[in-house]
């Protein structure tokens, strides 16, 4: 990891938790933690390495625990892990990750049909999980993250209300949260839309943290990186080669490719501390583990500009 | 072509032009004239149909003046032709197109390989095309459009320095081109650098109109298009399909999509005047006729958002 210059911009890479939900074919252990370890050492300064689910509803995920132990060891990492719930919190926190993404749907229906409650119910959980947190001196560090799902549109409902997104988070800060998440679950978001959001949540919530999670669905993934980091936003989740397809769009892109979020991060002067040949390695484990899940990436097919990196202007953001 | 409400942005189609150069296979006039009639019909207002260089060079454009001719059949539809030096414009003028897009390189080298010649030369041309122009009576409502390739960086000399589009872009309006045009021609462009360029433009030569010209080539089309956006700009330029890729980048995309286009600016509230349901419809026009050339394009394949176009919001850009 380059720790000689301060990261202006912390990618996340969630391709183990996001990319692999979806995925059929469960991978074996060692093949995750092989992955986690090039895209650490390529500088990825924090990568969600699980979801601590029931087994029995994601097999993909029955290895939680022994994936958070591995990943544990690279310094320097953050290790963040997905929850749903209290006992999911439990386990997560049990496991010794730094972090962990709890997840809930602005939309109610999707709410309803991802974790079979309310969207308020999902925020009684959250606030359990702050206080069990906070119960043990030796948990009080792990930061706890409140995830918005379908924040900019919803496949079941269609528009979601800009005003709901804004209760919810107002809502994550009350009980506790160190952080937010707000994302674009299914790549319903346009960047007018993402920039007025992220602006309303901080005239509302003041300076704490937020991240944007964007799916390239329908091509506007990048333009809402951009869009949210003129709102001020300065963390951004992302998967190798997009991984992580919408079941509901066959063909289609699933998450945002993290090769060109960081080709456009560092070609604006912003300094994410990976090194961009590295991470595009990163591709050839993954394609050799999964050979029949598509890898997109325009900057994998086109290779870097010619004298990349030795003209770096300062961001002007 | 909707009528009723004024369009916030402009849309050019330039596949018939920037689409086809590269392709071996020689459309026929007729598959030309159709594809054109149908995105005419869908709302787009502006179609580069054919380009008017030595048909040794480009067998493709071969039938411009005929082209140019059908195309000037649609009622409301800006017919455009790109001209690379005089020879070409008198061809144009006497084809009877309402604009003619003139280019050189900001990359010296670029220029050379592209139309055997310096920058200044090219831009000595355009003075006696305006001249030209002039002349007649019957040519004085031909808009003049002057282009700047690679402004953003160049596959030979790689990076490109802005004072030197700057000084070109100066020199065209002193020249008297009625509007401008800057190009990302090989896909190197990031956002900041995209919304540095365009303010630094508009305080320098104020209210001109100016057109960006996107690639997709490294992922980053439609951020650079919504950070123009937010510099001012409202014409852009795009291709059925992404049709253009590059001959240096085997399988890159290569124009940005313009149905993905279209899709950003309406989501974000903007008027284009554009059908996208119909405009996708013509996808199947410019398959049937490029059975080998790959079509891009991520809306073509995940679909519109449930309930798009009821819940639009009007622009906050």
């Amino acid at each position: 990891m380059k720790a000689d210059r301060q990261r202006d911009i912390i990618v996340c890479e969630v391709g183990p938790r996001d990319g692999l939900q979806m995925i059929q074919q469960v991978l074996p252990t060692s093949v995750k933690l092989g992955w986690i370890a090039v895209e650490a050492a390529a500088g990825v300064p924090e990568i969600e390495v699980c979801s601590f689910v029931p087994p029995k509803l994601l097999p993909q995920f029955e290895d939680a625990a022994e994936v958070a132990a591995g990943a544990l060891r690279h310094a320097g990492l953050t290790v963040t892990a997905l929850v749903p719930n209290l006992k999911g919190a439990e386990r997560a926190f049990a496991s010794g990750v730094h972090k962990i993404n709890f997840v809930l749907s602005a939309s109610e229906s999707h709410n309803r049909s991802n974790v079979r409650r309310s969207s308020a119910e999902s925020l009684e959980d959250f606030r359990r999980i702050v206080e069990l947190r906070n119960s043990r001196p030796e948990w009080r560090s792990i930061q706890l993250c409140g995830g918005i799902s379908t924040a900019f549109g919803c496949t079941i409902e269609g528009a979601v209300a800009e005003d709901a997104v804004l209760k919810l988070a107002g809502k994550y800060v009350e009980y506790g949260a160190d952080k937010l998440s707000i994302a674009d679950t299914v790549g319903y978001a346009n960047p007018a839309q993402v920039k007025r959001m992220f602006t309303r949540l901080r005239q509302q919530l003041g300076e704490i943290e937020m991240a944007g999670h964007f799916h390239d669905t329908r091509g506007l993934g990048l333009a809402n990186v951009y869009a949210a980091l003129e709102a001020g936003v300065r963390s951004f989740d992302a998967t190798l080669g997009g991984l992580g397809g919408c079941p509901w769009a066959p063909g289609a892109t699933g998450n945002i490719v993290i090769e060109d979020l960081v080709f456009l991060l560092e070609s604006a002067g912003l300094n994410t501390g990976v090194d961009l040949d590295r991470l595009l390695e990163v591709r050839k484990i993954v394609r050799a583990a999964l050979p029949d899940v598509p890898l997109h990436g325009a900057l994998a097919k086109a290779g870097l500009p010619k004298g990349f990196g030795a003209h770096r202007k300062t961001a002007n953001l």
